[in-house]
Parts: C-alpha cells; sequence; structure tokens
C-alpha cells in the first residue's frame, strides 16, 4: 500500500511514522508513506494556500489550487486513489471503516491545519471525509496519523504474534477482560485466585464474564449490537443478578 | 498547565509538540510538555517493563512496578494530578471531556503500547480511562497526542483570531456550514451567487441553512440534542420540503 499525505507541517510526521509498527510496517515493504507540502504546489507568487471566505467571517479558507493540483500529481497510477479528508463533518471513523481502507493500494490523506477547506475540494476531489470523534483539533494531521496507525496494523504480515491479543476490544464486539501479570502481590493489591489455578476452563470463563461484566458497565451499547451465545447470555444474568 | 506522558516511545511526540499550536503554546509558557520513558523506572535487571499474562493467552502485560513509580516520582505538587490512561475500554473522549481537563493544573498520561495493563493500575492509580474512538491503534501515544492537542487549545491565551472559527464545530451543536475561496471559478466550479452579494443577512441565514442541512443530511443525532431556535426550525422544515 502507497500512503500519501497532504500537511503543512510535514514534520509533525515524522517521530510517529519512525517507529513501532509503522517503523516496522515500510521496513517490511507492506507500507510506504510520503509526506509532500502542499504549500510547494501554490502557483500564487506568496506561495500561499488559504484566502478570505466569500462572504465575509472569521478564520481562512483553503484555496482549490494547490490541493487539486497535489493530488493530480500524486494519482499516478491506474486506479483512482481514495482521497480522504479529516474534518470534523465527516463520516466518523471505526474499525469497520479501517478494514474497508486497508483493502485499497493508494491512499491520500489532505490534512488542513485549523483552516476550513474550500467546497470544492470536498465536492469534486475528495472520495472520503473522515473524522476521529466529536472534539476540535487544531488540524488534520493527528486524525489522519490515527487512521494511518489503525489501517497499518492490518495490512498482511504488519503484525507479529507479541502484538495481537490486548489491545483488540473492537474484534470480539465485547471489551477486554482484565489484565494481571507479576508479582502476585503488589503494595498489598492481589490477582484473583482463579488466574493462579491452572484450571483453563475456569480461566477462560472468568474472562468472558469479566468482558462482559465491563461491557454492561461501560457500554451496553455494543452488547446490544451483538449475538450473544447462550453461554454469554448465561453470565451476563448472573452478572445482573450479583449487581441486586 | 503541566503535561506528563509516560512512553516507551518518547521520540513519537516530538514532531507534534514542536509545531504550530502546541509549540506555540510552550512558548507562552501556557503548557509544559515532559515524556518520560518509564523503562527507566524498571528495578529488573533486564529494564523490562512487562511480562506474561496470569493465566496464560497471548500478549503481554504491563507490570505495575515502573508505572506507579513513575506516576509517583512525577505528583510531586500538593494537589493529586489527574491520571489519565489511554485505552478502547475508556470513556469515549468528547469536546466536554475535553473542557473539564482544561481546568486542571497537572495531567499524567499512560500510554501502553500493544500490552495490555495490569489491572491493578486502572484500579489503584488511574483517575479516567479515556477512548478516542472504537477503532485498534497500536498504542496509547496517538489518543493522547489527540487529548493533549484538543485541552491545550482550550487554555487561556493559547489561540489567536486567525485560529478560532473554521474547526470550531461543536461549540455551536451544529456541523460547519461550506465555505469558498477565491478564485470564483476554479476549472468551472463556481461559488454560490449569495455569498458574493454583500447582503450580509442573506449571506448568515444561507450559512445557517447550509449548516442544519449538512447537520441532518450527516449527524442527525447532534439535532436532537440541541435546543434548536424558532428560525432554525423554520429553516429546517424548509430543507425537508426542499428533499422531498
Amino acid at each position: 500500500m502507497k500512503i500519501d499525505v497532504l500537511s503543512l507541517f510535514p514534520e509533525m510526521f515524522t517521530g510517529v511514522f519512525n517507529h513501532s509498527i509503522l517503523k516496522r510496517a515500510q521496513d517490511n515493504g507492506a507500507v510506504s508513506y510520503n509526506v509532500t507540502n502542499f504549500r510547494d504546489y501554490s502557483l500564487n507568487k506568496h506561495k500561499s494556500v488559504d484566502d478570505y471566505p466569500y462572504g465575509g467571517g472569521a478564520g481562512m479558507v483553503l484555496t482549490p489550487q494547490p490541493v487539486f493540483d497535489a493530488v493530480n500529481d500524486l494519482s499516478e497510477g491506474k486506479k483512482r486513489p481514495r482521497v480522504i479528508l479529516m474534518c470534523p463533518q465527516g463520516e466518523r471513523f471505526t474499525q469497520k471503516k479501517a478494514e474497508e481502507l486497508a483493502k485499497e493500494e493508494h491512499l491520500i490523506f489532505i490534512c488542513g491545519h485549523y483552516e476550513g477547506y474550500d467546497e470544492r475540494i470536498r465536492e469534486n476531489l475528495v472520495t472520503d471525509e473522515i473524522s476521529i470523534g466529536d472534539f476540535v483539533l487544531t488540524g488534520g494531521e493527528l486524525g489522519s496519523m490515527v487512521v494511518i496507525d489503525s489501517v497499518t496494523r492490518l495490512l498482511p504480515g504488519v503484525l507479529g504474534n507479541d502484538t495481537s491479543a490486548p489491545m483488540d476490544s473492537f474484534s470480539s464486539g465485547l471489551l477486554e477482560h482484565p489484565h494481571y501479570t507479576r508479582p502476585a502481590e503488589y503494595k498489598g493489591m492481589g490477582v484473583p485466585d482463579v488466574l493462579m489455578s491452572g484450571n483453563h476452563e475456569a480461566i477462560r470463563k472468568w474472562r468472558l464474564k469479566e468482558s462482559l461484566r465491563r461491557t454492561l458497565n461501560r457500554r451496553s451499547d455494543l452488547l446490544n449490537e451483538k449475538d450473544l451465545t447462550k453461554e454469554e447470555q448465561k453470565l451476563l444474568s448472573e452478572i445482573k443478578r450479583e449487581k441486586k
């Protein structure tokens, strides 16, 4: 996969792209990242990329020309790339969207930076508008790093065994059960006996029950979306009785 | 405000903390960022920070000692800091949470990195568990950057006028209306006439209507949460009629 990013602050990406899984994914050849300062495409003599909004008002607006020219220049393959605009008005990013994007050959991310975007960019260039949540960020850079990280993890050959299990809350549709590691006692705090019992069936059941308990307490919306097995339904009834 | 981050990959933060608003906020004295590698606190002879999970299974779990010792060492003020764990099981991050955190004097972020967290860290050290959304990331680093960016923007004296308006979708409870800037025609694409009319009242009304239209089409949930004015109700009825 090829991932291009258009940003006015390319150096923001260096630390993130050069560590951990994202670095490994590049070293593997699974992905290549390329960050372009679209200011370089400005035909304006001051190399400016934004201008005042028609109709007045505060704030600046990214002008179409540098963004259109940069995207066209980077879209050289046979297949049209997905052109992703990071913005608060976009579709909420989810794991499902990450899985969809992971199937593409070429992604281009457009990151505005406190400016608005000229509407013609949205309407005639962009294929996907994505928001990572209902909060205000300085620019699209952090959002695009989030999307790139979650997509890269899904590419074939990127994750080893050491990195798979604990963070993968959303694949099962339940939140993770609690984890414990050594020491068995730390500052007077212990570890549930069952985890030390060596009884694999009891451990499996405890973990499933605690996953259900945490999901019920924190994200009951996830339970509504999930088809529960008979065992899960039984454990959930137990948990509800225990709460009373 | 003082912001500490515990991470095994401190260099990931350099680019983000040293550009744009986050850099300006530090130069202003509004905030200071400090990233600590909590591996330095490990008393283990191999400086390890994780271990196998009790009860078996894949993945590694962050052991309590280095995290407890690092947080205690960094908590030197009179007031106990907010200790924030970035994890998929946490409370969903919102602009309201950003506003709450922006009132604190000291935040400490704990970033795990594909490992799970020993439950005793959650139960006895952490004050807030935060998730930025329902997607899987390699670690807590990107999430904590997102939270830090949105909190820093809210600190007094950080934002100038140039940075205020266009991205602030969530303060009005509606998505932003479309923006346009020069040129008036680009590759055959124009700008709505009303924005060139100089009629301020007509422009205000068009923008409000387009905000409502976009919110209705993309995030109707936001309309349910908002107290609409009479004018907004009227425009919304117009939009609904136009759709038919």
